[in-house]
């Protein structure tokens, strides 16, 4: 039994995972620049913990795809191509506005995280235990920024 | 004299320089995944430490484009049109190959930041000087993985 | 699939969690406070280490609890009421005599916990997973508090 | 003159002081998990401040007590059934109310610290002072919830 | 070419930012101390910054003045006497008052700096490199607190 | 008992010691740039810490103030016109005149505070023990720099 | 539902797994300091890192025996006897030997952990969680080595 | 109202507890090094505490004798000649009886400065407050001593 | 005079060393673990500082031996085969068991390293250098270890 | 436009700098041990200062040479040969001699460097700042030398 | 050959050692409290690093005497009749008065220190390299202290 | 028996080390920047090291020559008159050339400073302990830097 012999859906959801953290990252650094209103330094602030959150997630995410096999790809045309979360806005935008938009990007990656997680348990328990870890963290941020929610 | 009297042309700059700037992150992680050889180790470590200044340089400049009324935009679709630099190839990589991508890929970006340098002298010396401090750690970056190619 | 649709049996087993954790660190400071004995400083410091642990692990299942719509409770009247801990007895003890009260406490804990992780296993394997953390902690902080029992 | 002549009631006094602080850190961590609205991450982050600084005064205090041979007692039932303070609502709680809640807390309890204080003062002059410490940062936290009534 | 050999009105220029400086200083403090609102937290953290930022630029820049030859002056009189900044009004203070206040306050210096950067560039480009340094700063902090004017 | 039932002259001598805390970090700062003499550095190093000591004690009374109801004011014009304390001589100033006049600042002030500890004592015992915090920490510097009188 | 209650298996696969990894640590170390080429201390830096985090591993696991009831044994002469992973050869050995060597050890161990975690799944979550995380970084190291086989 | 009026008698208590304190420092470190029997680690590393203890308050409390005008003397025979504590046994010593030494040691050393603390109250609350310090510091220890005579 | 000119019989001393101090640090470990008794965590702390000097002593040594041309060998069956150590016993052992044989092993290691230390004080006086460092440490420890013997 | 198409003139400029900040740092070490006086210590701790500025300036400007091309020279012999600065006496020295010396050296060198940023300005603006930057901290350090000399 | 072989004459050596050692940080504390003049504050200072290295070596020269059999005597009474050093004046001294007695005092423990050296070589190894390194440490103290006598 | 009395001897050879390291953290400094080729950063990064290493040994030797009554010289054109080391090329240098040519400087150095500790050693024990300290780390170089030479 090997890393080898793992399934290649295993691959393809580390790198849909990837392509989905990558866009979040972007994103969460895009509301962290444009964001405004009275609620600006504690979103803004929010928002650069969001980002290393992401960011850390997706490498560790990345490494176990080329780990089992299959190199990952977070190239910006890769992910403006396949990510499944909707698009932040161009320009500036209201504090409230940004965290709605958060709140909507977590709610995309987390349900399709819990779907990945039951899908591969049995054929990786080791990258199932790390996108365990990766939803912990995704969800607790989502709980984070509902509440902002008024 | 006030930030808000600066010509357009140092936001669109300050612009262009990030969309380069998060490119150049997305491709230095991109390669430290997927990159292979003997020299696998030093080259997969030197594109973590290019990631995290191309990183904190695209957080420096886009702050600074919406501090003078640009809203900077570094969403994955804008990176993947408008990015000037060449891609990386897709999957596994030779430890050459990456260090000449990389060559490649800061050669662009140095050449266009010392003309951007050049043109803003005057509209705004505080865009340049930031301008200048990231083209004084990516030449040497330049350097230093040139160095590398034998 | 959405952290809304987990079951509530899941949000009932941090709450009790939760409670075992709370009743865990106040009695382990008032151990830390009353402790005597030639071995009072060796006992002393180790139960500020698992009051560490205790108020560490409960925030984090609170804050899972909250995550998943269970807005859980850790207040006195709650604990007091709730806990299936035994009690520490009041007033001054013997550093023996506290080792044998804590011994008493994880146990109580860890074979509720494993009773729990087994039955959230498939409603909630972020749950789990973070239930399964705590055990582990405290599982290793019954052994070595077991091997002072001579 | 030594610790053991000191008055029972500087006994009776820190043992008070301890349960009101011990009912402070768990309602402090109540709030923290079940606040919600647009200030959330404000109070959330303030009420984690309060906690540390009602936990470090909680042990200081007891420590004193069985320093000058008080055994003290801070068991969930004891702060159940003896503290005075006004109790957290079950639940979900608003940052507005929250707000407001601590300020109750901290009104009562600095009141009575007040009142100790000054009763102890000949009896046990470094009680006292440890008291006043406690009084310090306490009631600079009352400032800082109070400017948030709006 | 020696530094002794440096226009007086660089000297003065020097002079006048370090006014402005330690007269932002000041008021940075008094609003940290005298603001009041539902915005309390954030905005009594983000003036500790700025009095920080501002305390950091004053040294620096009296530090240049003295190394050109020019001794600097900030004391208290000196200061009330001769900064240009409004002032800020006496007692509480609302947040969204002080916000107004600060970017008031940024505002003019800001400005004032930036036309010293251009007056003073052929004259002594260290000096002229340390003023750009401020405005960086202090330009970011402009635009931070006047994304919260909502 | 609370915190609004103090009498108004301990505001009024926290108010002083506040006005004369900052004239004291302006000044000790004054110096710190302007001294010269064989014993420059270890007479600049020595006020930096004088700096650092009355910044911190500035801002502890005048939290203390705005605590029990009394709005603090050190704005420049406040201080200019209320210090008591004699002023720094403009410009350059050597070593021992330097020290010769930190010595008749520090005595003015810790003479004021002992006074003030007196006064307030039954009134407020909190800010009180403030007060004599401050003292300790000024009377220490004054027999440091009266050490270096010869 | 005990710790005391676990299979004797789950007891086997812990000191088995401490077999490996204690072997593992030694055999790092040997090729750490034998090491030699052109990749001398890329290898050497490596090898060390490897160390650390066996031996890290490694007493985790122990740690778990213990809490579970079996004594772990990572005696010389246990580890010689039983160590299922091919021995480093004697004396000096080149960089590409070494990396071929350490790839050969950590694909017996990698392989041997992944039977491990399936079979002790539903025997023991928490003993089967901690070789999940032993797992998840000795597969990411065989990804380092295996990727500097050229 | 200034330090230069502080009763002579002020002077002279602070002198006898650095006596008293450098007699302490120098005993624990001679206990430190003697002290044998199974609980000799517990017991040296807590002396090693206690050492760091009465080092600290010795300078502090001398350095507040030069400061109110009186030259603190703390060489070896003023100590030998003048210090009213018990002296340790020579040779080695039992955990036990080390113990026991120290907790006679703070027994002598605390009830003379309680006595203190009374007598200068009136004289300087400055060296009041600071022995008081160091009475919270000692005593915390003679119950951490005094805990484990069994 | 080179480092290749060292007689082998310094090579064999080093080498012998490793395997000792090796054999020690695998040992200490297994003692770790497997200690109980009421001394259980002193003695389980104490075991973690012995391995971590063992390690770090034992790293020297070899990289010494491989400096001088001798390829050090510490590999699991080397030291089963050739280390004079008495080995621990199997499974868990009491606290006063396992500082006797701690005393045991360091007795032997601490004899022969006296022996070498002056047979090569002549050949090598690098090597005799580290060895009186090696010898510093254990002795120590032996100390200490012995002062627990009761 | 690239690094490649810089004026010779700029890696002549930069070499120049290198040979005169390692003469300055070798000197700077010189008088660190040789002085002797009243204020040795300030002056040798200053000088240790001075020594860690030249030498992370000088390594800057070398690998900004290398960067454009000009592959930088620091050896001890083309620091003899080409060095524009006064050489240290041979020898003890007393502080103030040092002093007087460190000043003439920082004087040739910072005049040297101010002519330098003005030649370079337009030909390469990164080497420019470069300088800039070196500069503000030489003259800054020339400035509190000169303080010295009474 | 064992620690129990070496002669009565080593212990003799280190325990005057440490009697000088504990004479030396009691009077360069005495000094560090007492000293006067315009260089206090370089004193002052030198003075607590001198008192941190001879408590540092005082502690490892009488762990060393405990290790080799002789129990360590630093009482006050035994340092006060056997100290061959020549004792501080009592109450204030000048500051180059203060030097000349380090140097004094240095210069005859050195003095000591180099003969022990020379007479121990074969009786103990490990004893005479400590004894080299605090004469190390010493020698260097005087070359400072002795610096400073102009 | 005092440090005066040491054979002019021991000055000659330290100050010979002095020179030699002096040259060899130049020369390290000079490979650092001009090294090129696929192992440039290894080999880059590893003579920082080697700089740091020799430059603390350098500043130790130096001190102790000055502390010995010798005073030290490490001016340019004393090492560039006195160094035995053979020269660096001049210009950019391959990774093996620069490999090659520290073998052959760590060869010329350690073989006379292997010399100088036999020749000392009777002398003064204090300046040849240094001596093998610095020999330590400097064979230990050796071995890395030979490894590498394939």
């Amino acid at each position: 039994m090997t890393t080898t012999s793992i399934p290649a859906t295993v691959g393809t959801d580390l790198q849909d995972t990837l392509v989905e953290l990558t866009d979040l990252h972007l994103q969460a650094k895009q509301l962290h620049w444009n964001v405004k209103g009275r609620h600006f330094r504690n979103v803004h602030l929010h928002l650069d913990e969001l980002t290393s959150i992401a960011r850390e997630a997706a490498d560790t995410v990345a490494e176990r795809a080329v780990t089992i096999g299959f190199p990952p790809d977070a190239r910006a045309m890769t992910v403006a191509k396949n990510s499944p979360l909707p698009d932040a806005v161009e320009g500036r935008i209201t504090d409230a506005a940004a965290v709605d938009h958060v709140v909507a990007l977590l709610t995309v990656i987390t349900d399709r995280l819990r779907e990945r997680i039951v899908r591969i348990a049995d054929m990786d328990p080791v990258s199932q235990d790390m996108l365990i870890g990766v939803a912990t963290d995704l969800e607790k941020q989502l709980w984070m920024f509902s509440a902002q929610q008024g």
